[in-house]
């Protein structure tokens, strides 16, 4: 059966949980005795942080890392996750020409992963977005491209109106939906000035920002990527909940907790 | 022990052997009747192929596609080509920022991967090649990072002066290299009117030429790619040799010498 769409669901539970929190799980093995330790706290954190986030976002490099068994702890993570009815964001930014772009697709948003979003990287023509946005629609996912990233450097290739270029190839994919589409937008959280902007040129596209906790960008400087009523987008936070403090379950929670009020504060605020 | 620098054993390799192909190797599920023989096809071309050509590239998608099993046939395909001392160009067009660039890097630069080279998309801005660069030298890899992508809509966002741009950080990575460096790039085959250019823009860049066979690419226009002495470029075919005459390790072999040939007669007619 296929999922119900992707933005669909994340709006549903950013109503009914009232929170606009996406949780990054991107386990560090150096923070850990031995890879057993990384598991368990990275699935316990999982489970713990459901009630307080609209979606979960694992890395994939951070799983690719630690080879085969990575890869199988991911895999455990998204049953998991799938298991809790939380929409998964898989933070891959994939990009390829043609039928390996339909590879990608077919790998991290069909099957079982079908319902998924992945984030994807629009460096090589906008013609190698459409396996990517093709497999997601059928399959109840989404993708979000990369428009405006979160670092320093974004500006030597995305500056010089390439972002704002890719932001209306997102617009006008997203254009046949009524409410939210499949095709979403990821804008940096750390550049605050510009998410109104970003929100305005893509009024159909979920938007995910990373950048909150460890990359500095405050919550109370986000409500412009939202909505009117609040939803439409999400803010990620990986260091900042997972090694809130050490490893702690405990702690992470409490991180999600105050990261989820701050962005409901900054909205009530607006 | 750290092998030794990529771009040097691919450069003893062109000229030991006399060829300047790149096999790649993109098992497609469709075509086989069943898993094993996809893998039995996949390694005994390989093995087959050794002597014709200057190194192999697996294309990830291809294997994250088959899931948990494809990234263990990754490995397998990787740990035969090491033991025929085949340089691997893993094509995974990874990128991403800081500490997940790092990731990446280690994933598929470092530990059993160490000494292959790994194709990297530079989006997220140079900054983010730092990572890749020093985890590659550090291991006798490379990274071989898209400048000009072989597909038609690459100038949507590598036009404009952003190919050159690109290539600019290439050469500048590169130019503490006495021989070829450790920062190569991506330059499509189907262009072939700029890869004079591109040779003469990034003197010290090993250059991966993708696009011949399927992609249509002729390889008696690809001279202009090559250094005087016939070395500093590779041209990778996929499907046109894999897949030559359905699933027949014959053919294959027979596609990549007929490649080969075609490509050493460009370099002679100059």
């Amino acid at each position: 059966m296929t999922p119900a769409p992707f933005a669909e669901r994340l709006t549903e539970r950013t109503l009914q949980l009232q929170t606009r929190l996406c949780l990054g799980l991107d386990p560090r093995p150096e923070l850990y005795p031995q890879r057993e330790a990384l598991r368990e706290h990275t699935l316990a954190l999982l489970e713990a942080c459901v009630p307080l986030v609209a979606c979960v976002k694992p890395q994939l490099a951070f799983y690719e890392a630690l080879g085969l068994w990575g890869m199988q702890l991911l895999e455990e993570l998204c049953d998991a996750a799938r298991a809790l009815e939380l929409p998964i964001i898989l933070d891959a930014k994939r990009g390829d020409i043609g039928s390996t772009a339909q590879a990608y697709a077919q790998a991290w948003l069909s099957g079982a992963h079908a319902g998924a979003a992945l984030t994807v990287n629009p460096f090589l023509g906008f013609e190698t977005l459409d396996p990517f946005v093709e497999t997601a629609q059928a399959n109840g996912g989404a993708v979000f491209v990369l428009v405006q990233t979160s670092n320093p450097g974004q500006a030597d290739l995305q500056g010089g109106g390439i972002s704002e270029r890719v932001a209306e190839e997102v617009a006008r994919r997203g254009a046949v939906s009524t409410g939210l589409s499949a095709v979403g937008a990821v804008v940096g959280a750390t550049h605050p000035d510009a998410l109104a902007g970003w929100r305005a040129r893509m009024p159909r596209a979920p938007l995910l920002l990373p950048g909150l906790g460890a990359q500095g960008a405050r919550p109370d400087a986000l409500a412009g990527a939202f909505l009117p009523d609040g939803t439409g987008a999400v803010v990620s936070a990986s260091r900042g909940v997972q090694y809130a403090q050490g490893v702690s379950v405990e702690a992470g929670v409490q991180a999600a907790r105050t990261f989820r009020d701050q962005l409901n504060a900054a909205l009530t605020a607006r």
